[in-house]
């Protein structure tokens, strides 16, 4: 038995706890000051309103100015927070980095300094002056699903091995597996390019819909399966430029994780409406608040490849291009299908 | 303007037919002794049955009996037969193979003589006495939707850079793109393992029918999309024990073509009564006798991989070990995820 404080509340941190709980560990939920409606519920009722699933009743839930009184006796600490919250998150846990915890997260994102594309785990790293190296989940895993056991396989990724070998025999179960990397890179990479990715995939759905098509057999899905090798290729190209290793993004986090967001992300549904011909303010309207990691990372990754690009580190990637025109300046979907695969298509 | 003989008048054989009429070629469609009834409805109204389809009217019809007819001035050799009718197909080529015509084929498919897994091109070539190297199409493409028109990207490999040049420089359209590989091997292996894979992928969307779930967000995307990763890491060490390249892996052949038969191949529905819990035998009756490539291929796998395995070629493929024994030996459907990615998971 360890004591886990998880850090962030939202649907994958909370979500998490599941296992957690399962292997009998103590499990201390801290929400960030935009989770004060979840607390309240998981206090009064064990019951996590965006999961809409009640969670085990030995979670302790403290509000985020509880910090302190969460990482008591704390054997592991998880970073639960999404991308916007991770400079906030570093912040937070810079007190406790002296105590040498393992330290593993669930964001996915990249980062962009002007300089340099880092992965997550290496930013919370320098920006708490963590002692060791934090690992990171990666992998297609819904948190709903994880929530309600459904059997589930991610990459857990790091640089220290022997730490990788520790967290996952604490936290895997008989639903959920983990595999281990160190190809922290590519792990990483693929799982933020991922949001971006899927997005495109998507617009095929809309296409389709726009022109009357029901889903079925007869659709675009040769369009939609072609964006979707593209993405791969692309995934390939740039997590290779980062020194990360293709084997990635065959395995869970590239090729898994895009294909579980294709089937039950909201980035999905962006980019079926943006395929409908919707603009994008009424796409993002449509999505009801919803936060689109896709434009934050198509954003970080215009800005990193044109970089890399200058300094022939990367070819031309036409769909993350493309996908950046549709999502960032409102330009219609047009896909340039005849500049996919390094131009041999 | 070429002329193009097609051999095999099923779905996909006659789809490729759009293309080649789009771009102004004389195409002349042969069927085999199983597609009588095909021929006859092209002939008499332009209509193919099984695609449910007009199909253009410039397109020649010709009986198998008739070959000879057609292959009068032919330029373009293409294959179109299931990888059940390479045999007959090679044999009724042979005496033509002394004009060095193109060849390209688009079965997809895998041979092994007891010593040796090989792609179709080299086992046609063989066969019929090829003088050249045939080239074949690969990736994601239902037949129906090509037949329609729906943008779609393909690979054309060969051993014959030149070849492939001339040959999608021939049948390339603005919505028929063809990228050219020379990894034949990797290329045609992903063709063929596909089909056994997707059947695999879709045993948890049975799973989720059967515990009375309804389709949407919250089902068995994770363990679908866990199976899918997995089923690309064996399909890159197939590929690479057998000297292909893991980049067709993370193109369309693998990753794009896997997609496209989760989504709208046959091998899915398959899969999918398998995992409800349907018996082999009622699996196999509910798909009202409709090709099932993944026996196939399941068969010539198990057979090649244990060699593969016992020579120290390939590791561990639980997922194929798994689909081989629910579908030719009738065991129930239980996932290995313990066993997945080299054990790591």
């Amino acid at each position: 038995m360890a004591v886990f404080t998880v850090l962030g509340a939202g649907m994958m941190g909370s979500a998490l706890c599941v296992p957690l709980c399962d292997r009998g560990h103590e499990v201390r939920l801290v929400g960030t000051h935009l989770d004060g409606a979840i607390i309240e519920q998981m206090r009064s009722r064990h019951h996590h309103p965006k999961l809409r699933y009640d969670l085990p009743t030995s979670i302790a839930a403290f509000e985020h100015s509880e910090l302190e009184n969460a990482m008591e006796g704390c054997d592991v600490l998880v970073l639960g927070v999404s991308s916007a919250g991770i400079a906030w998150a570093a912040e937070r846990i810079a007190p406790f980095a002296s105590r040498g915890l393992p330290l593993f997260g669930i964001t996915k994102g990249l980062d962009f300094d002007g300089q340099q594309l880092r992965v997550l785990p290496d930013v919370v790293r320098d920006a708490a002056g963590w002692p060791n190296e934090p690992a990171a989940v990666a992998g297609p895993c819904i948190a709903g699903e994880l929530a309600r056991r459904v059997p589930s396989c991610v990459v857990l990724t790091g640089r220290d091995g022997a730490m990788l070998e520790r967290i996952a025999g604490l936290i895997g179960t008989d639903y959920y597996h983990l595999q281990r990397s160190t190809d922290v890179v590519g792990a990483e990479a693929c799982a933020a390019l991922k949001n971006a990715y899927a997005m495109g995939v998507a617009f095929g759905a809309g296409l389709h819909a726009k022109a009357g098509g029901q889903a079925g057999s007869v659709a675009m899905h040769n369009y939609e399966s072609a964006v979707f090798a593209q993405a791969l290729w692309e995934m390939a190209r740039v997590v290779q430029a980062m020194g990360g290793s293709i084997e990635s993004v065959v395995g869970l986090a590239g090729a898994g994780d895009l294909d579980v967001t294709n089937n039950g992300g909201r980035t999905g549904r962006f980019g079926r409406f943006l395929g409908m011909g919707l603009s994008l303010a009424d796409a993002i309207e449509a999505m009801e608040g919803a936060t689109l990691e896709c434009l934050g990372i198509l954003a970080v990754m215009r800005a990193a490849t044109r970089d890399m690009q200058r300094q022939g580190k990367l070819p031309e990637l036409p769909l993350l291009e493309h996908m950046a025109a549709v999502a960032l300046d409102g330009a219609p979907v047009q896909m340039p299908f005849e500049r996919f695969f390094g131009s041999g298509a």
